[in-house]
């Protein structure tokens, strides 16, 4: 294991402290070069069993940029009416996405067929699959951030409306929709934290030793 | 956003692309404050909603360790019944966790009750929990390697037996048993890749434009 030096290991940190889930992009395009980066970040993710299930669909078109940025509106409808009062305010103050200003939005897949019948280890916990994708992303987003880009990773749609809008078969599931591009307005802590929608938990109340019942005081 | 330097940006790309799950470890003991980088990296991880649904326990006894790598045993048994010939013989010969000789493994579960009831984002999309937790997890390792220590992700287990031995709550999902140490032994590439389990996919057969159905040529 070949170790990292001192600027290389404050990189890895960096990235991984100052990532955040952006909503807010200029229309500078993305270099070629860049874009492959991090999709090649991403394919180097783990993967249970090395089975890979991820694909990418790259969406330039601005026309179905405009449809996925529809339903994704509709989908922050819908929400909204469990919220009340301040709450609910609140919510829809908030940009959720970005998805018609940024330059690229990828979706990534997640096909559960791959890699045959028999898995190694996924025989035992079946979403390991979907989790590899998860893995896939987060490499995408520290990579970005490493290229100077910024990312913001969209929930909410119906997998079923993004399947028909992409075209994506039945079995294959559309686990998010990440957009990416240039911001100018990059935020020093997560929104929801800045906003005040919910506070960063204190890591000391979720750390237990050996058992779940005996909170570790000791580190 | 602050733009990373040259050797800085190496450092990220150097941990996504070197990162190995790891099965052997020696017995050198991780120092506290590399154990602490690791744990804050996977609690900056993004979380749906800004959740934070993970918890770590992080399991030291050899009592409890004895346990946990009894049952991946009897789940490695049960999944070795699936294959047959020249595969079972392959797949029993590899070594799919280090979790006795790991001087350190850590249960990262998600608790989906955290946050309340209407979780931003994660109404649409109910598994966006684990999948938060998986990029934890994915910061972690990357953290990991930056920090000198090696790791493995165990999924050889039925969640029950995990459960029954941390005393985790039913609700609580013990997603993962991590298993980190030093390590004499750093593959250059995956261990499923080396042994020939499987092949790593080609980038270019996993890129669409716009349309699932649109392969794209020109990445």
């Amino acid at each position: 294991m070949e170790l990292l030096n001192g600027q290389q290991q404050e990189g890895v940190f960096k990235a991984i402290f100052e990532r955040r889930d952006i909503r807010q992009f200029n229309s500078k395009p993305i270099p070629k070069e860049k874009l492959k980066k991090i999709l090649l970040a991403g394919h180097h993710a783990p993967s249970v069993g090395f089975m890979q299930p991820w694909d990418f669909i790259i969406v330039e078109s601005h026309q179905i940029k405009e449809k996925l940025s529809e339903i994704c509106k509709k989908e922050v409808e819908a929400l909204a009416i469990h919220y009340e009062d301040e709450r609910k305010a609140k919510f829809l103050s908030l940009k959720v996405e970005g998805i018609k200003e940024a330059p690229i939005t990828i979706c990534v897949t997640c096909d559960p067929t791959r890699g045959g019948g028999h898995v190694l280890g996924r025989n035992s916990i079946p979403e390991t699959d979907i989790l590899s994708v998860a893995c896939c992303i987060q490499n995408m987003w520290l990579a970005a951030y490493a290229e100077g880009i910024a990312m913001g990773w969209v929930s909410f749609y119906k997998k079923h409306d993004v399947r028909q809008i992409l075209n994506i078969p039945p079995h294959v599931d559309p686990v998010a929709l990440l957009s990416l591009g240039f911001t100018d307005n990059y935020p020093d802590a997560p929104i929801l934290e800045k906003v005040n929608w919910e506070k960063r938990l204190h890591l000391s109340n979720l750390i237990h030793l050996d058992k779940w019942d005996n909170m570790s005081n000791s580190l």
